[in-house]
């Protein structure tokens, strides 16, 4: 990522490359909602000249990024994966966009999100294979930075759309700790859950984008305070010592295919004594009905008035999800919320013992195009506790697809998850090898 | 500043050891507007229980900080010096608050300003001699750094006023590139104009402050988009070559008293031959009015209401200068505001033969308490033109009070000047002893 800072590469060589290979391969894999390559050329000539000046250089000088296009900008549409929101034009950058200005990166242009970053797909195929879904919501940031139309995208996740389309297109994936990336000028799909995550072709590159993007915001409810954890240092930083890591014998575990369920038996092989096998209590299963109950009830009442006014214009896929999230009761909400609290009580002690928790990213495979964009229950929990994760592209599945393996730490640590994050892929590599 | 972080030191027994001086001597000096001991000791507590969980720290972790009281802050109240807006509580903060939160800074208090950081001096005493004024309009700013109440404070300088009051107290006040410091939720003077500046009792301590309250700002119309230079790193760099630097012969350098004129011309003769003497062009000298002519126009505009609503309440040190603002023609301050281009362009045309400019930071020493706050025309033209600028404390006057030098760079490199003026510090240093 120095490469353009120090002048060996040229911002312009850089993004007139991405945009030749966005240019050959998205008419097929269709990643972007919106993309002006006369302006992603102006931002990377302006980092170019910034820096023949001499003038200071940011963490992302000169380098594209792709944002999920319900991130706002202030010089591109905004248009929420949904004819409803067609041509919408926001007035001022999200923060996050603000963040990366700052820091030199390129805007390269807006990737596609399912509709309002739900449940429904839209166009966008899997760069392995375009019979197959990239995953969602996330899906044309994960799919671009795959297809490498761009090196860092940005993705979020209220459920699982940040881990899983990353495991199902190959690259690491990092969602950090609730409000440690601010929201403001974000689509609210749920005030309680929606999170703001990275995509990148390496775990470096996904916390050095996290860290550029990091910041306390006192227009986000859920922003901290407190500073921000070093992400890229400690995601090239050796453990001193081996960490205790633990795989949870989770119920909905026998959901995996079986090359994800064999893949994942090597790799606690692998780590051996290092992973603490442990059976999961009741209460941790039942927090995907806690987290559904949460977001289904929370965007009913975020998008209260787009859904009356444009009800005819939302997916078929969409509507029986909002039906039932409207019929959610207050007390009914609440109660989820006090299990939300009491389940991020329960991780707060449990990583006092351990250092990480290792988990499937997804099922497996990405599903056939058009299936839908794959089943989020493998990050429920740990987005519902606000932990911070990562997806490692560890695995290949039965057709040749890539599977992801998740590696999850303690909110607020997440440079000490990078670095558990760094041994487990380094040891595995070592082991394979 | 690291030894909070690293734990050789708590919080707690800073803030204490800054609470009590300003209990011991703020009786006479009067550098605070609004303090809260216990808001203070809490947040300082809370600083250390994050580091005891081992938590990451920012910058500026458990460091107490005062803010000139036009700094929005959502905890305590920010009146602005002036009866009118007694009592007044922001709902936000300011971002620079912000920033300082999430860097773990301690928001120790606010401090005394000059009435709406204009000409009419407030109640703050110099730390170094009460008799005399600290300056503004960041008085109570620097005083309290003077005092040892805080090591650091915020103030903003729209003519002269943080490079002045740092002169008057013999400390460093460091004034960075226009649109460098966010000023959203600071009290607006003159868009063209408002400048945030830091105080410290060391170059490094004054950079580190800039470092954590710049960033890019959308809401800010001055806020520039690029990467900020990396100043307490700069500030703590030997320079690779000795400085080409220059002295402009200003027509009103016939203001300075007999101390700060031998002083400065001692200093001239240590820089030898590094120290170009150069006769300023007659445009430099009109920049002046220029300066005068566009702060009045735009403080008359910003603040109409309040002057129609609360006339009677303003000082009869205000009114003169309010009556003339409004005398102001539309086309006068365009012209004004053309004038202030060129001579932008001037410098930065200037800057591409020489590294900085060295000149007085005010005409001698303080005033006596109650006769205004001191002369800034020897700030006017860098703050006109948007040039960052620090105050060293480098010379002592007729009765013994403290005297600054101002060094003045090219913008947008602030790390540069920061670099030059710690050469400039070094060597001086090292031809007086």
């Amino acid at each position: 990522m120095t490469y353009i800072a120090s002048g060996q590469l040229k911002s312009v060589q850089l993004v007139k490359s991405c945009l030749d290979r966005i240019a050959e391969t998205d008419g097929e894999i269709q990643a972007w909602a919106h993309i002006d390559a006369d302006a992603a050329l102006a931002q990377a000539d302006e980092c170019d000249r910034q820096r023949q000046k001499g003038m200071p250089t940011g963490l992302l000088h000169g380098i594209p990024v792709g944002l999920k296009d319900i991130i706002d900008t202030r010089d591109m549409p905004t248009e929420r994966g949904t004819p409803i929101f067609a041509g919408r034009q926001p007035d001022a950058d999200a923060r996050v966009v603000e963040l990366l200005r700052e820091a030199g990166a390129v805007i390269m242009g807006k990737t596609v999100t399912t509709e309002l970053a739900f449940v429904h797909a839209n166009q966008t195929r899997n760069p392995h294979n375009t019979n197959h879904s990239p995953g969602g919501s996330s899906s044309g940031s994960a799919a671009a930075v795959a297809a490498a139309h761009v090196p860092l995208a940005i993705g979020t996740q209220t459920n699982g759309s940040v881990i899983r389309p990353a495991s199902f297109c190959g690259i690491f994936g990092f969602k950090p700790t609730r409000g440690l990336i601010p929201r403001t000028g974000v689509l609210q799909t749920s005030v309680s859950l929606d999170q703001l995550g990275t995509f990148g072709r390496s775990l470096a590159d996904a916390a050095l984008l996290a860290d550029v993007i990091s910041a306390y915001d006192q227009r986000d409810p859920e922003s901290f305070v407190h500073a921000r954890p070093k992400m890229a240092e400690g995601a090239m930083t050796d453990a001193p010592v081996e960490p205790d890591l633990v795989w949870f014998d989770l119920p909905f575990n026998d959901r995996l295919s079986e090359a994800a369920h064999d893949g994942l038996a090597d790799i606690m092989e692998i780590l051996g004594a290092r992973l603490k096998r442990m059976p999961a209590a009741d209460t941790l299963s039942q927090l995907v009905a806690v987290q559904a109950r949460i977001h289904e009830y929370e965007i009913c009442q975020h998008l209260a008035e787009t859904f009356d006014v444009h009800w005819d214009a939302l997916s078929d896929t969409l509507k029986p999800v909002l039906t039932r999230g409207r019929r959610i009761s207050r007390v009914e909400y609440e109660d989820a919320l006090a299990v939300k609290a009491s389940a991020e009580a329960f991780f707060e002690d449990f990583f006092t013992e351990f250092d990480a928790i290792v988990a499937p990213s997804a099922a497996g495979e990405a599903p056939i195009f058009g299936q839908g964009t794959g089943d989020p229950i493998f990050c429920t929990l740990w987005t519902l506790a606000g932990l911070p994760s990562v997806s490692l592209p560890l695995l290949v599945g039965e057709t040749g697809l890539p599977i992801g393996v998740q590696v999850i730490g303690p909110t607020g640590k997440d440079d000490r998850l990078l670095r558990t994050a760094h041994w487990v892929q380094k040891h595995i590599a070592a082991q394979a090898a």
